[in-house]
Parts: structure tokens; sequence; C-alpha cells
């Protein structure tokens, strides 16, 4: 019976058979260290030639990088790691010798690498991002769900272009004309609202950006949450409890995949405090006393935002922008209407932007209005604008990017290792 | 402080705070019966013109159905159902009065209701469906991180058609000609199995398919769920731990949803025990014995689904199928070449397939020569070949369409109501 290596703590001194593949192999003379990966953890076997039929030692020593095996053993504490447990070889099959492995123990290309994804995936480093990321996605469930919220998907496929169509994927769809890809639900979690009260949606979202940062993905996974009788105050709590419980989690279930990817935890552990909050007013004034040129009315850049985070412990709210730069469906500050009840939350450590929020405009006139002045096709929104006609309530909601979140936790340079097969504009495949 | 509808019968005496929408209203004279809806459940208001200020008793006469509101009142049981709990109006506010709402309490046109799919989400029956669909999404995260499976999302743009082009979406991708809308994830957590053991994506994916039935959606939700080392008996044992485990946690958190929706939950119960097996041999013999006159080597359709069903008190597997009904990466029967390791999975109750899964075949030159048969394009599995050339291991998978299962768990006719914004050949909005 397998026994995943997760589980091998509990099981000193037991016989155990392990499923896994070969990652690396060492030999000392009549020693062979074979370091095995199972999918759940990584665990040393020790072989002795003595103590094998010689037929198993034979297997061990053909063995290469990535063969599939299976390895019956002893569970050993580790001679000198108090936390690490190893296995004393009994038995070894080999199960298929792999072909020589593209992808050495050396460092190569991101190209080659991303050619290789599909391969790449088993790296150490690549496995623990992959982890950190479902304790991301766990997270945030777990923790919407004790706040109320529960899960509404909102289509892919959309009638018309929320915010421009410049950046949008079309489709042909039958005799209906051209859908296009959905680079966000917002709008569609908004109606669910008044059915459910507080709802998120969590999947893949779209944009044709040309961009090649380092934090651009043409498809990259979007949470939405939306919740009614919320306003502004409300809604930084809820985001700023979310994140704080990501980070927690974060910590507390993936230490082995954070220690494989040298992060250093101490940054996180001390993010899990109150966040600090601007108004969009003192974060220019803030930006241009630290040597930023930029201007009030402009949007903030990676440099301005790496510098307003530079000596803070916690992520930043950004809170209260000029309507002037932010989408139609933000609501207006009462105190000064040439402000919308807006926030950005801006990680630590240079990660940049991870959410965005707003309480929304309620009022079918303000609304209706806003729509005017932008210029977009009053048409598209009537369904949207019948939630203001039919008990419209306070409410108000945020987005997360999932790559962009999990970028932080892991402290990984590259978006495209963030999400399991990327695809940005010169990427398809595999 | 706003209370939630669902806490409400921990708190008998005390006064609270509900925010919601008035679903519905009866006058009996001085009082009126409010029935609220706050998206945590459902409660009936009952206001007496006698104790309320005369302002306040206006507010609430002239109040519209899906108007918002804010009703202060103390908490009571009801008179007569021990269960039941309700408010004394002590205060009542009126947020926005809804204009005529156009889905009154009356039969509509499916065509009418699907237009108004926004206002639709919010009528009882849509907010219990929206529910369970949340139970069960919830059910299928739980079970299988319980069974060491992780998230591990599957990319929508895919490079290739997998299994032929007459369904896929195109989509324009840059310089790199065309992209198309993922049909199944399937062959990317395979690639992931071997970094992580076993894994799931869970996501939207696209079928361009002409078909107007009661069981078709061009864009629907499917889970992906594939694992290392499992072989066919254990493939049919986890699905079937995990459909039973749907199962349980509707019946046990979906109680007042199931009530609501009229579903009788007694079928749903008696399904929990182990799920009956038929090769694809025997469920043909069966179904001629029964009636039907299809034969060896066709697939069934919906009338066999439901005959072979129909006295079966819990899901039928059906296993074993001829290789030429079955995609090319099914694992061969070693015992008869001519079939596949695969089942589907029939649920009762005239639901049709909710599952199809096979073990996959492992070894590359089979898995070659099926894709030269098939006449594909090797080139394009050449990443999916790799597989099997570095570390190959038995593994299998399945997967679920979450909106068949919904519509089983619900007892709801028509799939369209059981995604919150559908998308079908002929709609697009809203």
């Amino acid at each position: 019976m397998q026994t995943f290596v997760k589980n091998l703590a509990s099981m000193v001194g037991q016989e155990v058979e392990v499923k896994g593949w070969l990652y690396n192999k060492r030999s000392s003379g009549p020693i062979a260290f074979l370091e095995l990966r199972d999918g759940s953890g990584w665990v040393q076997a020790v072989a002795a030639k003595s103590e094998l039929d010689p037929v198993v030692w034979e297997e061990i020593e053909k063995s290469t990088q990535e063969s599939s095996v299976v390895v019956t053993g002893k569970v050993a504490k580790h001679p000198k790691k108090a936390t690490v447990f190893e296995l004393q070889v009994i038995n070894f099959k080999l199960l298929q010798l792999a072909h020589e492995y593209p992808i050495a123990h050396k460092e190569h290309g991101p190209d080659f690498l991303m050619e290789n994804r599909h391969l790449w995936l088993r790296s150490k480093r690549q496995w623990a991002i992959l982890r950190v990321r479902d304790a991301v996605i766990t997270a945030i469930g777990e923790y919407l769900h004790k706040e109320n919220f529960i899960k509404v998907d909102s289509p892919v496929f959309t009638p018309n272009a929320c915010e421009g169509t410049t950046t949008l994927f079309p489709v042909p769809y039958f005799d209906l004309g051209t859908a296009y890809l959905s680079q966000s639900g917002q709008l569609y979690i908004e109606a669910a609202i008044a059915s459910v009260g507080r709802c998120y949606d969590f999947g893949p979202v779209f944009r044709a950006e040309k961009s090649k940062t380092k934090r651009h993905l043409t498809e990259f996974w979007m949470m939405d949450a939306e919740a009614a009788f919320v306003e502004h105050e409300d809604n930084l709590k809820i985001q700023e409890g979310l994140v704080r419980y990501i980070i927690r989690y974060c910590l507390t279930n993936c230490q082995e995949e954070l220690k494989i990817l040298e992060r250093n935890t101490e940054p996180l552990e001390k993010a899990d405090k109150p966040f600090t909050r601007y108004t969009y007013d003192e974060a220019i004034k803030k930006l241009n006393e630290l040597g930023s040129d930029i201007k009030y009315g402009e949007d903030l850049g990676n440099d301005d935002e790496g510098l307003l985070t530079k000596d803070s412990q916690v992520p930043v709210f950004i809170e209260k922008w000029p309507k002037s730069i932010k989408p139609f469906y933000m609501k207006r500050d009462s105190v000064n209407s040439d402000l919308v009840l807006n926030d950005d939350l801006i990680a630590i450590e240079g990660a940049g932007e991870i959410i965005g929020g707003s309480q929304r405009e309620e009022d079918y006139e303000l609304l209706l209005s806003r729509i005017k002045a932008e210029e977009l096709n009053e048409e598209d929104y009537q369904w949207y604008l019948d939630l203001r006609k039919y008990g419209s309530v306070p409410h108000s909601g945020f987005g997360i990017g999932l790559e962009r979140m999990v970028r932080w936790i892991t402290g990984v340079e590259h978006i495209r290792e963030c999400i399991p097969f990327p695809r940005t504009i010169g990427r398809l495949r595999p």
C-alpha cells in the first residue's frame, strides 16, 4: 500500500512503500542516496549495496533522473536533523527508466524552461509554487465562506466590452455576432448579490494586452467579491481580513514550500498587522516628498508603488482616487464629489498592487450620467442599470489577481511561474 | 448592526436589524405580512399598524416588490411552526422604492426569464439553486483535498484541438495564429501529477456545439481530477467516494434549499450506498432485455441511460467500453485489448451521465500508435508523449460536469438554471 511522503514523520520504524520519481541520485561507492518525490513531499532514501539483492542494486544503479520508482523502506530519523526523515531502502523497483531528461540540475534559459513547462513543473521550486497557489485558493474560499460569501460563477462569454475593446479577445459566436472573453465578472456578481447577499467568482479572465512586463499574462485567474450593504470602510476591513488570512494560512500550511523557495517569511509574519491607509491625496504628497515626479491626477506606476511601500512593514491601502482616472461604476465620495470611494491595496517588498476595490454607485441617475459621460453604449448596460431600479442597495466589492498574490507570498520574481501553464503574447504552448 | 436571517433562530426575544429586499407583501387590514430576503435566508416580518409610527406604516404600505429595506424587529417563534422564526416589526426603513418589477409572482416564459436573468436570480428557486451549486463546489474541493489532491489550474487558451476541431471556439491570438478555447484540462493535469501526485482543475470549458437540448451549454464548468499510481479500480472508488460526499454534504447543508426546490430527498439519501457496476457488455445486454435496440459498439443515448438506471437506487458505473468509441488516451484492458479501462457514471432519476473517467495509457509506443491510428497531429501531442518518456506511471482520472451534478442534486429539469449566467447557441446576454 502506498504511503505518502508527507505522512512519514509519524511512521518512524515502520516499513512503508513510497511511489514516486527519482529527483536526484548521489552515489558514494556502495551507498546510494536517492532523492525521491511523490507529489506530497520529498524524502531521501539511503540504499546500501551490502544489504540488498544484487538485482535490486543494479536497478538502483541504472535508474536515471525522473525515472518512476517504487521504494520499500524503513522510516528513520535523519542522523543529524531533528525534523527530517529518511528511508532505509529494503526494496527498489524501477517502473519506467526515464530517457535523458532535458532539464538537468543546472541553469536553463527561460524560453527553454517555458517550452518544457510540462516537465519544468516537476522542479522543487515549481512544485512549491503550485502548492502555495493551491493554499492561496483554499484560503480565499475558506475566509469568504466564513464571511458569508458564496461562489457564484460569472460568465466568460460576454456580449459587450466593459471598459473599451482594445484589450479584449473577440470570439465569433454563432448567429449572435461576436462574444468577448471576460476581463472581470464584477458586473455579474453585482446582479447576484440581490439574490445571495454576498458572493464571489473565481476563474480565468483574459486581456489581449501587448505588454511583455514581468507582471502581465493574457490569461490569468481573478477573484471578484461583492457584498450588499457593505460600504467603503467595511469593504477595506474585509479586504484586510482576507489578505491577513491568506498570509497566516500560507505560513501555517506551506512551511516546507516557503523554505524550498528560500522565502524569508519574516516580512510576511510582520505584515499580519493592521494595514496602513493613505488617501490618494496623501499618497501623491508622500511620493513627491520621496522624490517621485508623479502629479496629482496620474495613476501610480510600479516605481511609485515600490517607493510608497518601501519603509512599510504592512500592505498599504490608497483610497479615494480622483474619479477621472477610475471606472464609471465607482461611487463618489459624499465629501468631495471629484473623488470615488475606492481603494488599491499595494503589497510590500515591491510586489505591487494586489487588490483593487470600491463601493459601487447605487443611484440610477448618477450611474446613467457616468455611463453617458464616458460615452459607453447605454443599451449594453441596461441590465446593469436595472439593478439600480429594483431594490438598489449600498454595496462594495474588490478583485484579487491570483498570480500577483502568489507572486508576493512566494517571493518569486516573474509572474509566469505563478500559473501552471502561462499564456503571454508570445506563448501559447505547451 | 446587520443580523443575517440565517442566524435568527438563536436570537429569539432579541431586537435585530435585517437588511434585504421585500420579496412579497400581504396585508390584512391593519396587519402586514412582509416576506423578506437578505441573501442568507428568508423570513416573515409582521407589522401591526397600531404599534407603529404612522410614518413607518405609510412606508410599509407604499413598499413594492423587490424594494430594498431595513427592518428592525424582535425575533419570535412562529405561533404554529416549531422551526420557523419571524420578526415583529419595530421599525421599517425603505431604502429604494423598486419600480414595477418585471417578474411578478406568476408563470413567465423561459425566454423572458432568460432575458431577465440578472433579476430572475432573485427568485426563491434560483436562490436555492445558486446555493446548492456553491455547496457542490465546496464539497468537491473538500473531498479532493482530503484525498491528497491539490488544485492545479489548466489553461483555457490551447494551441490545438484535442478531440477534433468541429466543436471548438477559435480565437485569433497575436502572431501565433489561432488559439482554441479548452474543452478539458485533462492532458494538462496529467503533466502536473508528476509534480504534485494528485491534482484537479475546476473552471469553465467551451463547446461550440449546435445542440439545443436541455443538457447543453456552450460554456460550462468542469472539474478534472487526475492521480498518479491510481489504477482503474481505485479510480472508481475515488469517484464513488466523491459523489457520495457531495450527496451527504448537500443533504446536511442545503436542507432549506432542497425544500424550496421541492426536491424529494429520499432518492438522494438512498443513493449514498455502494454504487452498481456493469461492464459495457453487461449494460448492452441488459438494455436489450429491457427493450432498447442499442447495438454493441454504440454509445448510450439519454433514453438508454434512463432505462438502465430506472430501477436502481444508486448511480450506475458502466465500465470497460470498446476502444473504438472512446478517446485515444484511454488505457486498454489487459484481458481484452478491444476494451479500455474507463467508466461512465450514470446518475439515477433520469439525470444521465455525471462522470466520465479512465485509466490513461502510460506506454509511449502504445499511445503513439493510438495517436497515429486516429490521424491526430503527432507534433501537437509531443509534450503529452513526453510524459511517457520521463518517468511514466500508471495513472487515472475523471471529469465531472458541474451543472449536470447540480441538476441532479437539485432535481431541476433544465441545465440553464444550474449556472448563474447560461450561454447557449442562442444566448449571450445578459
